[in-house]
């Protein structure tokens, strides 16, 4: 890690060094559940992405992702929504810094029963209203929204991995749905 | 309190059983912050109104007001903002039915130094992002949009009555503004 | 309903008044989920009172009452810990005044999916650690501590009714348990 | 950083390490805010530590600390409370993971107000009881408890650097002090 020759960009990691990084600490992550809300502000539908991983197995996900050196969260919530949903999906940022749920994501099976291979994550969750027009990311097949019972059925939360299904049963939790 | 005669309104009280209600029994009400965000979601502006009371002492508010018999805490809030900023405020409702704070009004002074002459109320309160054109209500003579930074000078503090500057103060508190 | 003339307890409701106030007027309740926490403060177990409606129909609840006219919510919510799980339970209330959630029970099927036929309830909802030796109040048989699988599960989730194993699932949601 | 050789402590940084990490990385912080209640869970006393920095600059500050590779927020909560007010103080770790708010200190003034010379910090703050006997941590000069009014008074608050007096606002914000 050549940290103290000149850098093109400093306070950023390259990916080498972002590996060893990952095995050393934990990182600072945001997730956003996506959603439709009505004129009173119940949740109508919910925004899952769907992806493959490396190996090529299907499943659900939220928008995630890393937040950076110097980034606030803020900034870091609305990059990865833009990236994941498009830039014209309009988001509502919460007024409040205050995540509804903090989730810890340990490389091997944990108290917390949140799993992620690559990396210790400690990722502040919000629940984000979006009012314009989403489309998925490229490396997304799908965007779908579902109904919050549709979220909670067997068949959806079967295809979530690393305990993301009960990251989003939390936040269905946390709107108030009372299935 | 003639609740066992018919009733136009079956389920709602007239201005003399409110009356007594009020001196017998906590009301529930709502209380909305209005707010203006910037992109980011940080919060640029707080709505106030300022009005008068019965013996002409103005003061400045917030939008609050009674959850009435059978109706949901959310029409409760988008009926009173609406009321209180005109119908085209365009208010985004929270996702989440958990208040920032639960402030309680006593008839005299108490514990929690909120006080409401009228009545006990337990008040359930919102920070509520509004992006349309508002209006004050018409018994408000004016509805100003301060920055947090005023919003806490000691001059505009002086301006509220019951202790609402303290719950204004909570709302900034919350959506993580650091003057 | 006479409360123009002297009353021995003014401002609070006899029985006849309560059930035309409850005819009229949303009520304010609380609602305590007691828990047991190990010394990291995970929840171990979730105390749930097993009882008998009027019909002689068993079922499971939680802690649960009404706050009274000039009553704090603190005041209330220690009070009805106190009459169904003891007063040795020590209760370790929370700091904020803040519910996890806010309940809206309605005398009939609603959108929020919670009901009580006696009423309009509006619940504050708070998990509370207790400490102390804990029995069921006289009219409950029993007071059951189950681990959160076991609250989770389709049999015990099917010993509640109005909506009640639904606030449990959200309570251990908002604690973070990842089931 | 020789993170591919042999290391006696694999997962953990140095010292050279860490000094390079926090300025590529942002940290994940742990703070708490030790509070004193009454029966009814009401705040009576914050407890603030006061000690000194290199420059001999006295200060008031909370308890404070780095979260470790693979540590879980409630281990390194109550890591830190005990370094900091002694193995003996009893802390009551919230049932809940979702800090009051989420500070985030940057190496250099910032929109947040918040400021921490050595690094980019991502803070979980919470407020947490205390029943037992605290002693302040070796480096600490002095564990105060004051009033939640005398926290908030300016000589107090004029002692905090960093932006760590807001917070203490916002905890206070968050526990209803109406000061």
């Amino acid at each position: 890690m050549s940290v103290r020759t000149p850098d093109p960009n400093p306070g950023w990691l390259n990916e080498a060094d972002l590996h060893e990084a990952r095995r050393r600490l934990p990182m600072v992550y945001v997730e956003a559940i996506p959603v439709r809300q009505d004129s009173l502000g119940y949740v109508t539908e919910v925004g899952l992405l769907y992806t493959a991983d490396d190996d090529g197995r299907f499943y659900r996900t939220v928008v995630s992702g890393r937040v950076l050196y110097r980034e606030t969260i803020r900034a870091a919530l609305l990059r990865h929504i833009e990236k994941d949903l498009g830039s014209l999906c309009l988001p509502q940022l919460p007024p409040s810094p205050t995540p509804f749920t903090v989730a810890e994501y340990f490389p091997y099976p944990s108290e917390t029963g949140l799993v992620d291979d690559r990396q210790h994550a400690v990722s502040l969750a919000y629940v984000v209203p979006v009012s314009g027009e989403c489309q998925p990311r490229q490396d997304a097949l799908e965007l779908s929204w579902l109904s919050p019972d549709q979220v909670l059925s067997d068949d959806v939360q079967g295809e979530f991995v690393g305990g993301r299904g009960q990251l989003v049963r939390q936040a269905l939790g946390h709107i108030g749905f009372t299935g």
